[in-house]
This record gives C-alpha cells, sequence and structure tokens, in this order.
C-alpha cells in the first residue's frame, strides 16, 4: 500500500471474493444502466482512464466496456457507499446504448403482474454493434 | 414452482449464492439511495408488500428496510437486467433518508484527488432516527 492507491484500500474487497457491485448511472437523466462488477485492477483502471473497466465473472477477466462495441462509458465521477463494498459511476454513456441487446440500459424488463415485460426499445441491432 | 411465481423462478439466484444485488433509485430525482442485496424471499415480500425488504448479509436475515427508522422506501416499479442477476427498485422514499448515517443516499463520497470525500450533508442526526 502506497499513500497514492490508499483510496484503493478504503474499499471493502473482503465482502463478496475480491469484487464489488458497480451502478453505472448515466449522468443526463440519471438512468440506471448496468450493475457489473470491479476488482482492485478494473477500478484503478476505471479512475486512471476515466472509462469504466469492470470484472467480466463468466470470462474472468477485465472488461473494457465498450472495447467491441465503441458504445464506452465515460466515467465523470465515482462515489463509494456507506459500508464501502458499492460503487457508484455518474457515467456520460457513448451511444447512448450500455447493454449488448441494443438497448439503452440493461434494466429494460419490468415487473408487470407477476410477468417481466421488455419495455424499452432496440436503439440499434446487436449484429450492427458487434461486427465479426 | 407453481404459474405464480414462475416470474420469481426467472431471476437467476445461482450467480450469487442466491442472492442478488439490487438498487434503489429515487424516483423523483433519480438519485442512487442503496446497494443491498436480496434472496428470494426478500423479493416475494417486497413485490407482495411493495415495500423493500432486502437480505442482510450481516445480520443474515430478512432486513426490512425501515422497519427500526421508519424510513421505508416505497416500491413503484421493479426492474430486471438482461442477465437476470440484478434488481432495480425505483421507490419513494420516507424521510427522504435513505442511510443509517441520516444521509439521502449511502453515496456519500465521492472520489476527489485520490481521496473518498464526503459530500453529501447529514439530514437527520441517526440518534434521532434509531431510539432505542
Amino acid at each position: 500500500m502506497t499513500t497514492k492507491d490508499g483510496w484503493l484500500n478504503k474499499v471493502n474487497w473482503g465482502a463478496q471474493d475480491g469484487l464489488v457491485p458497480v451502478v453505472a448511472q448515466e449522468l443526463g437523466a440519471g438512468r440506471v444502466l448496468t450493475v457489473a462488477w470491479m476488482n482492485r485492477d478494473a477500478l484503478q483502471e476505471t479512475v486512471d482512464k476515466k472509462r469504466a473497466v469492470y470484472w467480466s465473472r463468466s470470462r474472468r477477466k477485465l472488461w473494457r466496456k465498450g472495447e467491441e462495441s465503441g458504445n464506452v462509458q465515460k466515467v465523470v465521477e465515482v462515489r463509494l457507499d456507506c459500508d464501502s463494498d458499492a460503487v457508484l459511476l455518474k457515467v456520460e454513456q457513448a451511444g447512448g446504448i450500455a447493454c449488448h441487446t441494443g438497448r439503452e440500459s440493461c434494466f429494460s424488463r419490468k415487473l408487470e403482474n407477476g410477468k417481466w415485460v421488455t419495455v424499452d426499445p432496440v436503439l440499434k441491432d446487436p449484429k450492427l454493434i458487434y461486427k465479426k
């Protein structure tokens, strides 16, 4: 631990196997875009580059959001919660699309009368977002 | 599994030991108030009572938000994310205080020049919120 990264040690990495849940909130209208995960390296890189970098639990590697799609999240503000085990990012969402389904937010399904109903439109065909 | 609780089975409870992270967002200005956790019972009760009920990982029991403080979260909308392992609640925050520190949001610390700086005011002395 150096003085420089003391802030990183204030995060409670122990609560969830070295990871913390991270909420990305769009700066303008305040829409919650995604909940993802970060380890120390991801948060460090996020702060250094002012771009959201997550930890992909499925791929078990750093996930530089927007690397493939171009839909990067420019990080304007980083917040920590009262028990230091969750992070909130205020971001500018490039392309206006955070979700791999081509929707603005990953939270596009709403509970209505006992069913999850997709209520948000696809803004761009995912096939056009993720070119091979 | 009955048809009635089919929606509950659509949530991916396996990703995080039977729990999912839950974001509570204030309905008005859209402020992110808390990130907490739910198990099946917590989400079921949240939907039934339209009041946020979480799972306290430290106390290992259901945590009916506001039970002691009166600062309940009335749930107006419940959303599920694209990979079904995170929930978003739109809530009306009673008393305008979600945090046990007496602040509106639990995300009251902001990263500024390598330090977490508390930038939100205490709206009510916690001693007055949590009476013995």
